[in-house]
């Protein structure tokens, strides 16, 4: 084998991990999301920008707002899962970036002056961190539920402001009966890996 | 400690890797590339759609022509990696998913009918992907180094077509001497996460 992750940690992380569409009640603890994000805030991102943010649904009334902007398929879901995620991607995430890029107080300036610019990049680096997320669940030995059938935009309109772009929602807890569909195929190296 | 992954798991992936900036010539095999690849594909994406591609720069010829479209700053680190690793998304991946998801075969046209949808829904989940692909490198024992600071569209139209869209370009290879920067510091859990 070529790699060196420890075969139970594959298995937690990738092979046997699923993306769940039922969950037990079993709560899902703040200390579980400490926990969770201290693995994860590590993750890469271009210059170190760190954009990703998380809105924690735990109330009754929010969870009630929030599925009015989702797929019907996905609604029921999000109904029943012990806790829910909304992920979004902060544009003015150059604000923090003279603390989080100490070596290159001024980089917010060169490369981040324009809005535009600052959206592309949130939207990157706060998709990457949402993997980064997705697998930190995994870490606790919970399953993840991300879903993009929603409205975006209503939800961002509902629970963020302008200046955050919605990306996904997840659902977070232990599996529950019958959580997942078989495993789909995936493509092979040579469908996705060119060699020049 | 609310984390089942193993800590030498957790060092290997997030807390001790870190974006290599400098390689020894040690080479990276296609071997590696297939184990990393065997692992990563499992992470999840919507409807199974798997839109990232990868372009393995292995010619010096190639090299240098995509240098040429690099931050002066990135360009040596990418002269001198063992391997180079063009993402990018296919926003024409929905050709592929009557295979990829057989219980619902006509996804396509529900979901992805309009381009401008496969691109939005391309750029999100190869990214995510991406991030697994970072987390794959890492997998191997090999550190990555991950770069946006290039022209994405310039390489698009050096090496692809106008079906896809460049996300990054990534160094691989194990670190060499004064390979990174200090660790930067990262957000509270205060500054990204609000429970509503």
């Amino acid at each position: 084998m070529s790699l060196v992750l420890d075969p139970a940690a594959q298995d937690l992380l990738f092979r046997e991990a699923r993306t769940a569409n039922t969950f037990t009640d079993e709560p899902v603890s703040d200390e579980q999301i400490q926990a969770i994000y201290d693995l994860i805030k590590f993750g890469p991102t271009a210059f170190n920008q760190s954009p990703l943010r998380i809105t924690l649904v735990r109330s009754q009334e929010a969870r009630e707002r929030l599925v009015q902007h989702m797929h019907e398929k996905n609604a029921p879901k999000t109904l029943t899962a012990p806790l829910v995620a909304i992920l979004s991607a902060d544009n003015e995430f150059q604000a923090e970036l003279p603390y989080l890029l100490p070596f290159f107080p001024n980089a917010a300036e060169v490369f981040y002056s324009e809005r535009s610019e600052r959206e592309q990049a949130a939207s990157l680096n706060a998709a990457l961190q949402s993997a980064y997320f997705i697998l930190g669940i995994r870490a606790a030995g919970l399953a993840a539920g991300p879903m993009t059938g929603i409205d975006q935009a209503a939800i961002q309109k509902e629970f963020l402001d302008d200046d955050h772009t919605v990306l996904m929602v997840v659902n977070i807890g232990k599996p529950g009966e019958d959580a997942w569909f078989p495993r789909s195929p995936r493509l092979e190296l040579d469908q996705v890996v060119t060699t020049i």
